[in-house]
């Protein structure tokens, strides 16, 4: 079981710059659902804000703007499976919790279940933008807890030492990009 | 110089689905400039649109709303040092191309110079949202042109070969990822 610390909300923004895959939950009136998402971006520093492309195909999609609420959770290499099955398959027809055999844990401040086994969870509360969640899919949220395992970010760093679980790009296809290594530039 | 060829439109979400970090590049009335940006994302396949968060207080604001355009540059490794101090600096008090010793081309579409040395180019024209530009600073564009290095991007996919220029992933204070290893998950 993913073991949860709590990251300060000012450096929540600092879990999503680089760009990983995320993977959506959420949950409404006694369902839930999960699906990944490439496309989502911080959207401001303080109080924290992200953006995150919904399809309005989706499940997830009624779900969150039934609850107006959501989790991101970063995925780790571990899960790349089920990452892509979660982003493939359509909780309309399947509950992907059971048929991928994935567990959770509870939010602390939402109702969406966090999934187990990720790197860190941010809790998201959406910020009503009806044109643009319409027009563009596109959803604005305010990041109200955010957590990490302590093995992959602590201190307000990623910390992905040699042969420890590090966070993943897909591109397209099934592939995937892992997060390379860090380096520094001075100015 | 850069090797500047033709990326087709549908796959030009690719070359941002990665998450990779971006350099902004603006011009106005025989003004330009050019700004690191952490925080952008693909917003559709076809027409491909991007959304980016370009901060009120910054020059490039002012070229981007006055031009109705921008571009996208994808950075690599071997460019860090300058995406970062372009991150840094402001083109209100410096010309950045001069300052950095930055070399461009021109765009085929749009009046934005694109930046040399880069791997990958995304010309775009703003959509305009003015309540969510003026609310959060994010800017919607419809990719109208797209270019890649043949070395780094190629037939719709990124090859980052051994030892080759690769993108990168801003984390804070001066900290980024390389993109890693690529790897193919089977459904």
């Amino acid at each position: 079981m993913s073991s949860l610390h709590p990251v300060d909300l000012a450096k929540a923004y600092r879990l999503l710059n680089h760009g990983p895959t995320v993977i959506v939950t959420s949950a409404h009136a006694g369902a839930a659902n999960i699906m990944a998402a490439a496309w989502s971006m911080p959207l401001d520093f303080s109080p924290p804000k992200v953006a995150v492309v919904i399809d309005r195909s989706t499940r997830t999609r009624e779900l969150v703007e039934a609850s107006g609420e959501f989790a991101l959770n970063i995925p780790s290499r571990q899960i790349a499976r089920e990452t892509l099955a979660v982003g493939s398959a359509s909780g309309r027809e399947v509950d992907k919790f059971r048929e991928y055999g994935l567990a959770t844990l509870p939010s602390g401040k939402i109702g969406a279940p966090l999934l187990d086994g990720c790197l860190a969870w941010l809790e998201c509360r959406v910020i009503p933008e009806p044109h643009i969640q319409a027009r563009y899919d596109l959803f604005l949220g305010e990041v109200v807890a955010a957590w990490a395992d302590p093995e992959a970010f602590r201190d307000g760093h990623w910390v992905f030492e040699e042969g420890a679980p590090r966070s993943i790009h897909y591109v397209a296809g099934g592939n995937f990009f892992e997060t390379g290594d860090s380096f520094e530039v001075k100015k």
